[in-house]
This record gives C-alpha cells, structure tokens and sequence, in this order.
C-alpha cells in the first residue's frame, strides 16, 4: 500500500476539510488509498461517536462515506488524466449527492473498513459506490457523486 | 416554541447519540421543534466544521439533518399515537436511508435553518423531507427514511 494517501496530495490550501483535510486538527483526517481498482480506507471510530450505546453514529458514517468518495473521486480523475499538468497535486471533488443506506447496526469499538468502486467518471463528475463493514460484515452501502469544486468555492481561499 | 425540544423526550438511555444525544457532552446536541406542521432546528457549525475554506463540512450538514429527521420522525410518531402509552416518552427511531442533495455551497459563520416536513407516516416507518438553509438561501435538500429502532439495537443496553 503506497505510503501516501490520497488526501496527502491535496493542495494545503483545501486539507482543512473536517473529515479529510491533514491540516485540520479537530477533524477525522481519514486516509484513502488505491488496492488495485478499489479504494479502501480504514477508521476506528471514538468512543463517543455513538448511535445509541453500542453502535456507531449514522451521521460519523456518513461523513466518513462523504470524504472516502471524494477522495476516491481526486485520485481516479488524477490517474485517468495521467497528470497531464505535471503537479503531483489532486484536483479537489465536492460532494453533489450522498446517499447512503443503513443496511444493519454498525458495532462500535472496531475498525471500519471502507472499500470505493468507481460508477462513472467523466472530467467533471465521478460516481463512486461505498461497501462498509464492520467485523467482516457489510452494514452499510453508499453512493457518493462528486463534482469538480466549482470556482465559486474557490473565491474565499 | 415550546421549551423542551424532541430530544429531551428521549429516555436517558437513548441519549447518548453523537448528534442529538443531550448527555453526550461532546456531541452536537442539536434541538428540534414544532412550528406548525413543520419542525425546525438551527445549528451554528463551529469554526472547525470546515468543507473548503468559508463553507460548512458536507458530512456535518448530513449528520444534522440526520438527527433533525430522526427526532421529527419520534415526534410525529408521538403525536399521530396520542400518546396512548401515558408516558412523555418519545419513541426512538433510527435511520435506515439518508439521502443529500447540496445544491449550492453553505457559507460557514452563520446559523444554519433546517425545515422538517412529513412524507409518509406509519407505525413503523417515517418519511422525512428536510430543507436547510443560509442567510435565507435553500443550500441543501435532504431526505430521512427514518424507522422504529429495532430489538437488535436495544440488546446491547
């Protein structure tokens, strides 16, 4: 597994993202990788990220479902344009769509594995599918359409 | 509006969740309320919450319409039954489909309003549609498919 993660190629000045970004240090700071045409990321919840006792918050899953896809999104749109500007810089995705279905309870207390599929990817959009599971069991599935950050969020670096 | 919101009707036990829970001390704590036949909740994001530089994370944004839809699920539920058990307590329900449309970016240093209306009401199963929005622009459309909490979760109480 490469010592990088996708998130490792993000410019600073977008790493400050609360689920994803390096720099922010309140934050998840989830990490992405590539096995083979997969994505995969792995994150063991706080104790406090609690549904009710025992379980893990719907809403943590969400975001960490959310910062996977976009991630996933920057590194194959990165690898399909095979870094045509010679920066070894990702292009930053935001999220357009998240869906995301709660199939079974997710067990708190071990690590969440996460594996990314790619869809459909074009320039400017990329769908990328979400398995979660949790002690070799899958209890969530989502789907994660990304788009190009627009310039209007551009505008307040 | 009344002074006690939905989630101060949940038994103690059930009120650890990250994002609604009122004793989990490092959790949103979010608060919901009747206003007519909509709820609503208002939830200023912290300075940490960040998406890219000026806007609010995408999965904090899920996470509370998460909770509002939940909580808006228990309270309708409370309602439509009258109450027939005698206890003040709220019914618990949990999500089993969350689903996120961010349509423009939301600007991060100012409350976020979120409106919950009734889809589709029955006994097990509730419908929430959830309209958030900034300085009085709609940024986010959400949908809660909320259902009654199920034995498996409260087995580990």
């Amino acid at each position: 597994m490469a010592s990088k993660a996708f998130q490792d190629y993000y410019p600073d000045d977008m790493s400050y993202c609360y689920g994803c970004g390096r720099l922010n240090e309140f934050g998840h700071q989830i990490k992405s990788y590539w096995d083979g045409e997969e994505s995969v990321c792995e994150y063991l919840p706080k104790e406090f990220h609690t549904a009710v006792p025992g379980y893990v918050y719907g809403g943590l899953i969400a975001s960490i479902i959310d910062c996977h896809g976009t991630g996933t999104a920057a590194a194959a749109s990165f690898r399909a344009e095979e870094n045509v500007t010679g920066s070894d810089q990702y292009p930053r995705f935001v999220t357009a769509s998240l869906h995301v279905d709660y199939l079974k309870p997710t067990p708190l207390g071990v690590p969440l594995q996460l594996r990314g599929t790619i869809m459909e990817i074009n320039s400017r959009k990329v769908i990328v599918s979400v398995d979660l599971h949790a002690n070799g069991e899958q209890c969530v599935k989502g789907e994660v359409i990304a788009v190009r950050i627009p310039e209007s969020m551009l505008a307040k670096k």
